[in-house]
């Protein structure tokens, strides 16, 4: 089985982890045959944080993980922390092969999706 | 002039926030007739902050700025600390229309976005 693990930083506030888990909701419903588990996982301040979240993934059968860092730029979090953190898991889990992804800052359609919430803003109807 | 200020968080790692600047250089070549000028400004840890980003672009002429933030989650930066700084920006631009745009996490197009990353990793090719 193929699992998708994304991976976003955590807060204090409930309300912005809760956010993190209906986004992960969204899509596992549009994953179709591409991953057959999504779930999410925490840098910090929340749980499940990533190695619980790898655990969790491979207890439910998951043979390969993708980790997806929920991050726009390439900060300490992504160069260091989240690696540091997934190999934590990888250390109990040697038979599942698990990779880190590129994250989400790096998608080239960045700028076309931040232009059409502006525009969507600046001039509504 | 209408303007937009595309705000991060701001990292101590300058390629970060080069990526940033790339990121609202891009922004700024697609904007077509929506906003004149583009800038990015940073909550912390790099200049410009926020007040000395809608300066800029008010003493460029902008007459109209929409702030951006480039955040994924309504954590403590975009529910409070955000407005915070931008509320000192307009104590002194009272001539000066600015509004707060809805952060990218809010955007619907977020879980094709990550789908469509994490699945041209998964299946190169």
């Amino acid at each position: 089985m193929k699992a998708l693990l994304v991976v976003a930083h955590g807060s204090r506030r409930s309300q912005s982890n809760t956010e993190i888990q209906a986004l992960t909701q969204r899509i596992a419903e549009e994953a179709g045959e591409d991953f057959d588990l999504v779930e999410c996982a925490f840098l910090e301040l929340a749980d499940p944080l990533i190695p619980a979240g790898l655990k969790s993934l491979a207890g439910k059968g998951a043979k390969s993980i993708r980790v997806l860092p929920y991050f726009l730029a390439a900060g300490t979090h992504v160069a260091s922390d989240i690696p540091s953190e997934v190999d934590k898991g990888k250390a109990e889990l040697a038979d599942v092969d698990i990779e880190i992804l590129p994250y989400l800052g790096t998608h080239p359609e960045l700028p076309s999706i931040l232009l059409s919430l502006a525009r969507s803003v600046n001039n509504p109807g």
